[in-house]
């Protein structure tokens, strides 16, 4: 729980108004800036203490061994590791000769706040030094949405009763000392001094730019700073440069009152085929454009984009400001992870933090897009057109498995596979039809003819040609595919996973169906009328395992038949399970770590009868333990449509409240964009009964009892558009772009210039009760 | 192949004409002597050149990190490595300045005989050296199956033609230098100076002693070695002793014939718990009293025990020579692999290389054992003395697997798992219910009341109480054991493996057998009536997978309904599977590494119809491709049992030539024990049709084409007897003990003092014609 009395809940920002080092390994990630290509954890101006330094960019890693105790054909022999690159945010302060560290002297006042509107994290610090001497310190620190390879940094020094003498130190810090590993495989590999030094110019009149590039990955960095420095007239400034460091040192004197200001702006560029001239240049090229538009003007850019950004995707919460307060800092935090991608993945953690190395999983096409492809479109566009970008490493990853088509990673940073354990990675060959439906979704939502023929279709040709050699008829016609592994990952290597069978077939179908659209890219990309119909046959033929005396579909074949998991057995310290018993336990039994049947029935709806998803509800609710952040959210969605909507807003509280109170105990590693989309996914397609597809929206808002009011705002099809439901009715307004037709509860609304209100049917009660495992119910809000 | 003209073909010994440094690797391994507790490879006396130099300890080995790409629950952190100890058969020779060595000079003559009735490696070299001067040597090796801790050579090297001056020097060696690591997760893990040295006496008059114990397993080993030297009078001895080496030299002058010989005895001991000193007063004692009987003493005791053992275990097969010498041979290995262990393993490779880091697995009890049990069953006990022994280790292990009862390694040497691959390790619990089933052959073959009562009561019993926590009775009443791995490693983590739920039923039956046998010691085992009632329960409940439409038995659920393997798209080169093709792509296949269902009707035939067996044979014959050594023998004996005898011949050919023909390419890393036993279950249970169980005897011989008669003995029950089989008819006869009521063909005969012959029926052609994958075909004979 990171929560504390110090937290304030307010509408649009994330305030902290003391400080805290038991928790401030996890403010670092919350308070972590980021536009998509630079990320910045929130750490401390002046570097100490800290849980972990991070300085991330998008798409920069070293490779480390994978190692095995026996080996096999396909392991990946080589993993990459996002690195803590050179750090631009350090700030140190000399307060007559004593080091401002706050674990000395005395704290009258701390206070962070992270600004969901202007775009900055600010700081307030009245402190003394250990000899008694006051001052006060306010920093505001921003990375820019508009400058893709700046940051910028002002601070403050101001003396406070009497004259002081300071020194403030602004730095670029590469090979930074990391925490040490720890034992749980979710956190990142270590990664010592990886950055070798190629250049260091440190100039006296505040500009510096340093070069290092990886031991094994080859690739190179540039990072740079420039100051403006306004103070006393005797400020004294010089510039020094050593072994991974540049340092700016500014010396002054300030009367009571008076007040030193550096600003700092750091530029960052990394390339693998770039020289060292080139990326000096091209960092110092960031920055001349950045003096150019200064600080004010860099934090006019950030909020003007912001306002943009909000007006197609708020959502307000009525009744509940602790969820208000978290669905905005998650939009935030998807905002930062995916603004300024330009064809980069966006990682599970964003550039929050190290976690899961860095690496990008399904969960970005199947949790973050969502929320991208209705909010910030463009972002879902970039971060498809990577994988895209990477199709010739997927094919290549095909082949070496002995299949067709393209096989995409399971976790990567740069596209080559870069899991350790097959069965939760190789396996896991659903990432593919997750991605092809990103891609359906997006050309739905988008229109965009253009992605549509060039990246959407071939990233759908592809993923179905693996579709068509991992499958096969079997020899009563059916259509299986075995031995892979679903969502759950407390189930592996399972014959006919339903959510790989049913998102396989979408991927058919839709692959079909694009090849039709573009017939000549398609003849291009080798796709014959004969290919197309083998898709379709698989599709029509697919397995859909179903227990007919339960009456429930089965998560893969016999999964009901499975011995149930010994719930009464399990204490609470023996969660995550993963880390308590041996994966073969987990696997032969019938115990669910995350929504596996109740995600495929969010994203095939068309699939299951509304008694069936009931019945599949309750069910798999029974088994569903939570030991990944990605399932709360989903769980809210399908309680919702199936009438459970307080048990609904009990999950959406755990997918909100993720990182702001720290519920997996680790968001130090960063936060969980998946789960922070998850707010944005459990109030709008849970309470406000959001599905899309075919060219339609569908609306079927019900609320919880605790909200009053759910308003939240789309992009869909060129046209912008706010929905805002009560309990009694919802009202929609077209708030830019042409008409368009909706569903609400089913029935046709014609969205013109005027808003249209109607009223909510009255909801009905769940036939079925649903309970979940001993110790494992979403915990109540207060 | 290491079969070469050189070769010769004779029923008592192996013989190698001349010497082909192509094959010097392969030769270590099948001229490899042992006597359970102490392994030399054949490698040749002076040392070099030599392909892996090894002296093997049963039991004696170091640590190795497991690492893992990623850590999971209950992963073995160290694994356990066969230590090549201190070497003890190098005698150098110098010849007139210069060192005897094959690889220059002139080789007139070079040949090597294992003797399978002596016990002895016989060689006779006659060499020149680079400038001319001729030498002839002969030595003889031998390691005494009846001084357990001694090994002896004699070494005589004589003048040609003129008068020579010559050095011998014999020593000890530790920390050899070995051969890189190869790719090949089948080879043993390199271990680089694994001894450290405690302690080193080396005196002139012949006596050296060195002790050494291990880095990390806590191991400590002493080596000593004592001298008789025979020659001209002014011979000069003196004994030297350096780092990790201790040398006696020998010098003299030898005229036209004269000979020097040296008897060089060394001995072995080593233990966790014993100091230093009473190590190295062990292997002193060991040396005495190998001194009192003295060489010729210990020549005529191997013969003596060579000649009981061939009593009471030798098979004839006439009309094929090549078979015959291979199944003596294969014998003669077991025997050596298993005649002193005193309760310790037997490892996959014995003590003839390092093979699979000197592990035992399950064919330990499933292949070896069963020779053993009929022909030298001291050391079945002793092997499953040692299971028992390891229980609180395996207690333990399930404990943290969370199950109960005990958990048997799928490979070890002290008694912990070490296997870093789980799907193919941890998750082949059969190898619980192999160890059972050795136990109930054993105790039926012996009636050993004692044993049964305090060795194979509670190994049943812990083993019976593992698969009550595996398996579970479904909703619909039947006993599931979901998620386990069968002998076929090409299907892992499989629902109701045939093979396991088969042999886990016997194995509930024969612990309620056996608890109600010994209820005392039941009772002190907790085993209550309601305990063993739930035995009885699972085993008759027990799930036993069936494809109606297809008439088969399912290796496991939904077997048959996998896509094929592409058989015609598999060259040749693409063998075996593992190495060119993911583990996901072979699991999710219908392809067969190893005999799974063929092995479970081989086990338990009382499951299956004659019907079933034949297109069971049929339909499994069609998927398996063989890649592992433990398949022919089986498929041999099913072959026979179904009425293919030609195929079931060539299945003979291939198990008994595994390793003299190298049909795996890797004997270098010792010889196959499994397969060498298979030449035994080929014969015995193939032609001869034996099955055993219930205090009877069965046969059914029918012999194939080239064999015009197949004789062998047996122990059973206290008594011996031979089985003379031909084309014709049966001779059976009583060699020692008590009468016996046996089985010929199904008809029962009373065997007393008088020989009984009975016709053989006439052989039934079989209904089905079977063919192997395309390119698996068994290797036809010449």
């Amino acid at each position: 729980m990171i929560r504390h009395p110090a937290f304030t809940i307010e509408p649009w920002a994330l305030r902290e108004r003391r400080l805290d080092l038991g928790v401030l390994a996890q403010t670092e990630s919350v308070f972590a800036l980021s536009n998509g290509h630079i990320g910045l954890r929130g750490n401390l101006d002046e570097g100490e203490p800290h849980a972990e330094p991070g300085t991330y960019l998008n798409g920069f890693y070293e490779l480390r061994p994978l190692p095995y105790a026996e080996a096999g054909y396909g392991y990946p022999e080589s993993g990459q590791t996002v690195v803590n690159v050179t750090n631009g945010k350090v700030i140190r302060l000399l307060v007559e000769d004593e080091p401002f560290d706050l674990r000395y002297g005395t704290l009258h006042e701390h206070e962070r706040v992270l600004d969901l509107r202007a775009g900055t994290l600010t700081r307030n610090v009245h402190w003394s030094s250990p000899t008694g001497t006051p001052v006060r310190i306010r920093s505001t620190r921003l990375v820019s949405f508009t400058h893709r390879a700046v940051a910028a940094i002002r601070y403050e020094v101001q003396a406070v009763g009497r004259p002081i003498r300071v020194v403030v130190q602004s730095e670029l810090v590469a090979n930074e000392m990391g925490t040490p590993a720890s034992g749980d495989p979710r956190a990142a590999a270590p990664l010592r001094s990886p950055l070798i030094g190629e250049e260091n110019v440190t100039s006296d009149d505040g500009l510096a730019i340093m070069v290092h590039r990886t031991r094994d990955s080859g690739l190179r960095l540039a990072a740079g700073m420039w100051h403006e420095i306004d103070g006393p007239d005797e400020t004294l400034a010089e510039g020094r440069g050593g072994d991974d460091v540049s340092r700016m040192t500014v010396a002054t004197r300030l009367s009571p009152g008076q007040t030193l200001r550096v600003v700092k702006l750091f530029s960052y560029g990394w390339s693998r085929r770039r020289s060292r001239p080139a990326l000096h240049d091209q960092v110092a090229a960031a920055l001349a454009a950045a003096r150019l538009t200064g600080w004010d003007g860099l934090c006019a850019d950030q909020r003007r984009f912001l306002d943009a950004f909000w007006d197609g995707a708020d959502v307000e919460v009525e009744g509940d400001d602790e969820v208000q307060q978290a669905v905005r800092f998650g939009m935030f935090h998807l905002l930062q992870s995916s603004a300024r991608l330009e064809k980069r993945p966006i990682p599970a953690k964003g550039l929050t933090g190290s976690g899961y190395d860095g690496h990008t999983f399904w969960d970005t096409e199947i949790f973050v897009m969502p929320v991208l492809t209705y909010t910030y479109p463009r972002a879902v566009a970039d971060a498809l057109c990577w994988r895209y970008a990477t199709l010739p490493l997927a094919r290549e990853r095909a082949r070496q498995l002995g299949l067709r088509g393209a096989a995409f990673p399971w976790r990567t940073i740069h596209g080559e596979e870069c899991s350790g354990y097959w069965p939760a990675g190789t396996a896991a060959f659903h990432v593919n039809a997750d991605i092809a439906h990103a891609v359906t979704q997006y050309v739905d939502a988008r229109q965009d003819e253009e992605f549509d023929r060039d990246t959407g279709l071939p990233l759908l040709v592809e993923t179905a040609r693996l579709w068509c050699s991992l499958g096969h008829h079997d020899t009563t016609g059916h259509y299986r595919i075995d031995g892979v592994t679903g969502p759950d990952e407390y189930t592996a290597v399972a014959d006919n996973n339903l959510y790989t069978n049913l998102l396989t077939q979408q991927n058919l179908r839709e692959a079909a169906a694009a090849a039709e659209r573009h017939p000549e890219r398609a003849a291009e990309l080798g796709v014959t009328q004969e290919e197309i119909r083998r898709w379709r046959a698989g599709a029509e033929a697919m397995t859909v395992p179903y227990d007919e005396r339960l009456g429930v579909h089965q998560q893969s074949d016999d999964f009901t038949r499975h011995a149930p998991w010994d719930f009464d057995a399990t204490g609470p310290d023996k969660y995550p399970l993963l880390l308590h018993f041996p994966y073969f336990d987990l696997y032969r039994r019938q115990v669910v770590e995350q929504a596996d049947v109740v995600l495929a029935m969010h994203l095939r709806p068309d699939a299951f009868t509304p008694e069936q998803k009931a019945r599949n509800f309750a069910y798999y609710e029974a088994l569903t333990v939570r030991d990944s952040s990605l399932s709360a959210c989903t769980q809210a969605v399908i309680a919702a449509e199936v009438g459970h909507l307080e048990l609904a807003y009990r999950y959406l509280g755990e997918a909100a409240l993720m990182d702001l109170d720290d519920l997996e105990k680790n968001t130090v590693d960063g936060v969980h964009m998946a789960s922070l989309a998850g707010a944005w996914i459990a109030l709008v397609s849970g309470f406000g009964g959001m599905r899309a597809g075919g060219g339609r929206l569908r609306f079927s808002p019900c609320l919880p009892s605790r909200i009053t009011r759910l308003g939240f705002r789309l992009r869909y099809r060129g046209s912008r558009l706010s929905v805002s439901a009560t309990r009694e009715a919802t009202t929609y307004r077209l708030l830019e772009g042409p008409p368009l037709t909706l569903l609400h509860h089913g029935e046709e609304v014609e969205l013109g210039a005027e808003e249209v209100t109607r009223p909510n049917p009255p909801r009905h009660e769940p036939d079925q009760e649903v309970r979940q495992p001993p110790g494992r119910e979403p915990r109540p809000r207060s």
